[in-house]
């Protein structure tokens, strides 16, 4: 159902600053957050940084397994995103009650989110600042993109449940990668 | 002209993953630059990560220093943004040739950019992923906003000049700051 992105053009997902979904897998049980705070680091190989609070239930397996997937949620999943922000997997098993499926990733055990129009497999490569500051630094080892959800919207957080919706898209002339 | 705004309400702007201007002093001359890549750190204080690559003529006015201000510019300034990116301040004033006024800061030497919106005063905290990925962790000194621009729209880069413009906004019940 997916389809391969190439690893070069990762950044292009994640440099917009969208809302996205952190999937992980601790003995096995899957699990999944709602995260903004990330950034791209390296085009080549693709990294990014996120920080991921100490407080999640999240941090532990991504601590412990070093793998996870972004998933990106298009605005038709806002709603489940939210739930899954306002909940713990401490609690509940977040991909049956919110109605998002994990299905079986290519290079890591943490699963893909079906219903996100992209999907990231990385591992975590770094962990100098997660001490100081919870701050991951990943690398992409596959990129998959749902070629049935075309020019998906995404959503940005602006604090309390506030998002704002991409709208028009503008193309200026630029030397910027 | 401008109007402070509450540090612990800095993340709001950022979180949402705008373009940003990232404007230095070194020696007295203002520069600046586009940049996409900062992502928050901390609520409060209020810390935020960025990486500058070292190619760019600002890396080392920053690494010097220490000081910077981030203007986030509304879908207006799109043109010069992209101006801003597609030059270098060590050929150019790109304040003079792009049309951007520099005005004094409080807390740091570097300028506040007056056509955008809103504009952090920050410093550098944290150098130890600089060698590695060029990466600065800023802690927000100063925070402003332009009440003439109020419900500014942001422009997103999702590479080689392709923007997205903020769109609606919706308002969802959340637990999440």
């Amino acid at each position: 159902m997916f389809k391969a992105l190439a690893l070069s053009k990762a950044y292009q997902l994640l440099e917009p600053g969208p809302v996205v979904l952190l999937a992980t897998a601790r003995n096995g049980i899957p699990n999944v957050m709602t995260m903004s705070w990330h950034m791209m680091v390296e085009f080549e190989p693709a990294q990014l940084a996120c920080v991921v609070s100490s407080a999640n239930y999240s941090f532990a397996a991504l601590r412990t397994e070093g793998e996870c997937v972004i998933g990106i949620p298009a605005r038709s999943l806002a709603t489940a995103v939210v739930k899954v922000g306002n909940s713990s997997g401490r609690d509940i098993d977040k991909f049956a009650s919110f109605g998002l499926t994990a299905e079986p990733a290519s290079q890591v055990a943490a699963p893909l989110v079906k219903e996100c129009f992209a999907n990231l497999e990385c591992k975590v490569t770094d962990t100098a600042l997660v001490k100081k500051y919870n701050l991951f630094v990943l690398e992409v080892l596959k990129a998959w993109v749902d070629p049935q959800q075309k020019n998906a919207k995404t959503i940005h957080h602006c604090g309390y449940g506030r998002f704002v919706v991409d709208g028009e898209t503008i193309k200026l002339k630029s030397r910027m990668r």
